[in-house]
């Protein structure tokens, strides 16, 4: 008998009316015979709740107590959902992370799956019971709560499915699928059918928010079948698939943007070798992710620039952490710029084919738009660009792709 | 090193910033070289916006599901304790019923409570870390959450201090101690410095909310120190004592009400073996629990009246029962009444002092007060009358037994 993994998340399971509904959805699945596993998200707005509670007790509250509240939100909805189900005479269980358990390490608030014991959900589907998983969270050695990180729940869904073996992981959203860009920003943005692993983590890793990066990044480790759909239209969605089973796919999949960036330049670093370390490292302790970086070549073979990339969100920890190594670092000076959105334009065929880098410098130039900083991967190119022109930016690059047909 | 238990309800915990305030008093019983183990309840409203929660999604939720939702109150108030402390620079841990474990049965929605393990709470306590723990909350042998049925938290508290032989259990509470009658209805209720066990346990049982009897019943077997005091003001409290601790004592504790009441007749019930207990046979299977009985003698040696009291909240399920074994037990018809209180009077002094039933019967007919059934314990008497008089029979007892003094 087949297992099948479903996923909601957030306005799926947005209210009780809507946990009502998703139980019909997950009937139907039954009813063709498979084994349900069901991971479920907080309902709307409870997670920010939570978070806002914490917040008013203390600034630096100890995460292994913050997993513990927030950890809730699931809870909540696993146990409603179980109730639904009851209430269309669906037999079924719902699952804490602690019961299953998915054990984690003890990195609180973005812990790592270490294993999950199948034995207990798998007795419970011989049982012919639907097991409700609450997502985003585990236990950790020392047996407390622990949580996945925002958006953890996309990464429950997948372990649980590479865990079980599941024929299929289905993410149930709010979209019907990956579009080659952000619709409310590009009209003519498309839904594609299918994208490879490769793209699709490309994609979430730039900014797009359909996915969870990690989510993708496991799937592909462990060829889980993916599925990303709407939970209120009855449409195809798209398929992740491997590269290979790919023979019909356009050249680029998709366009990204990330809002969430911040620029920061160093001037005058004296050009001695572990002075880049020396800056990273001291960044990487605070845990800050440092994205794009470019290194100015030295004039007077004496002393460089060091431009790079971190999330908005740290800002603020970094130019604490920066004025701190100011004096060992030996820079002139400091500057920081927000106004800066991240462009990334993703396709398996950058492999094969020159000259996409060129479409888009190209595209770019014509629409006088300035390039900050320049990164790339196999499948991908990055630049920085004011955040003035992301828009366009997008719109035109959308189209110099050919993705607007 | 001495351990204490200090338990704060509802109130106590109403919001964050009652959160942080009684944070400060943890901290000063820590200070004292004490080793603190907290049991706290939901948040004011939270339990009920949960019970509104489940309601909406079905009328017949699954007890055990019904309890996972329900312990997350008590869940983000501990976790939400615990960051407060740390702020405070107040070592701390919080514990949820299954990482002590608290072991109950499997009677999901009102579980008993078989085994609390001392080890793990008591190695975190030698850490010198306050443990702040869920009220209400346990884990079953299905590995389920279950709980303890509404106003646990006291329960939780008082197997806490019994199972880790506290020094004392402090129980803070919106009120400053128990009263001799409930102040909004009498002006002239006083505060009780002490009381016996027994005493608490019948006020307790008969209809005074400031305790509940389950606690107060496990406190009296296992003989802890229990105290109730306000956690708004800095006042004594009361303190339940064994009986012969009690040397000052007045004649009569306090008198207890309860509007929860509804009066059920049965009229011409065949004067035969064994059909009373056909009747409440029946009403125990739906857990109706039938208080106060009597049976009115047979005239013409045929035939009875049965009254019996029920809770008021029970009365449809009870009405529908007893329609159902009408012809079994072939009573011409049943009556039922809910304008009616319950009032109790309750004393030690009651063993060894005749005299009080009556100055209790006195005193309601000289005030034209009907009793329509009365009931009495080793040191309680209750009279059921019409809810129209039940203020007026309050403060008139309150007066004749010399408590207005």
């Amino acid at each position: 008998m087949k297992i099948v993994v479903l996923k909601f998340g957030g306005t799926s399971v947005a209210d009780v009316p809507q946990i009502k509904k998703i139980g019909l959805k997950i009937k139907e699945e039954v009813e063709l015979g498979n084994r349900v596993i069901v991971v479920v998200s907080a309902m709307s707005g409870v997670t920010n709740n939570l978070i806002d509670l914490v917040k008013r007790t203390s600034d630096f509250p100890p995460y292994s107590e913050y997993d513990n509240v927030l950890s809730t939100g699931e809870q909540v909805t696993s146990a409603l959902l179980a109730i639904a189900l009851e209430r269309l005479n669906v037999r079924t269980r719902s699952w804490l992370g602690w019961q299953i358990p998915i054990v984690t390490d003890n990195t609180y608030g973005k812990s790592v799956i270490k294993k999950i014991e199948t034995d207990n959900v798998l007795t419970s589907l011989e049982h012919n019971e639907v097991a409700v998983v609450s997502g985003f969270q585990g236990v950790s050695s020392e047996n407390k709560i622990t949580t996945l990180g925002r958006g953890g729940s996309d990464t429950t869904a997948v372990a649980m499915a590479a865990a079980f073996s599941a024929d299929r992981c289905d993410i149930y959203t709010d979209v019907d699928g990956v579009y080659t860009t952000d619709p409310r920003i590009v009209k003519r943005a498309k839904k594609l059918d299918i994208i490879t692993y490769e793209e699709m983590l490309e994609l979430a890793s730039q900014g797009a928010k359909v996915l969870q990066a990690r989510a993708v990044a496991l799937a592909m480790k462990y060829g889980v079948n993916l599925r990303v759909l709407s939970s209120f239209e009855d449409l195809p969605g798209t398929s992740i698939i491997k590269e290979g089973n790919n023979m019909e796919k356009s050249e680029i999949s998709g366009i990204a943007h990330s809002l969430n960036e911040a620029k920061i330049t160093l001037s005058g670093v004296p050009d001695q070798p572990g002075q880049a370390a020396e800056i990273f490292g001291s960044l990487a302790q605070f845990s800050i992710n440092v994205d794009m970086i470019v290194q100015s070549s030295s004039i007077n073979q004496k002393a460089t620039d060091i431009t790079f990339t971190i999330p908005e969100t740290d800002l603020l920890t970094a130019e604490k952490t920066i004025k701190k190594i100011q004096k060992k670092i030996g820079f002139n000076k400091f500057t920081s710029d927000t106004n800066v959105v991240k462009i990334s334009v993703v396709g398996s065929a950058m492999r094969n084919q020159s000259g996409m880098a060129n479409i888009m410098f190209e595209t770019l130039a014509k629409n006088q738009i300035n390039i900050h900083v320049i990164s790339t991967s196999e499948i991908k190119i990055s630049v920085l660009i004011s955040s003035d022109y992301y828009e366009l930016a997008m719109r035109s690059l959308h189209s110099a792709f050919g993705l607007d047909i």
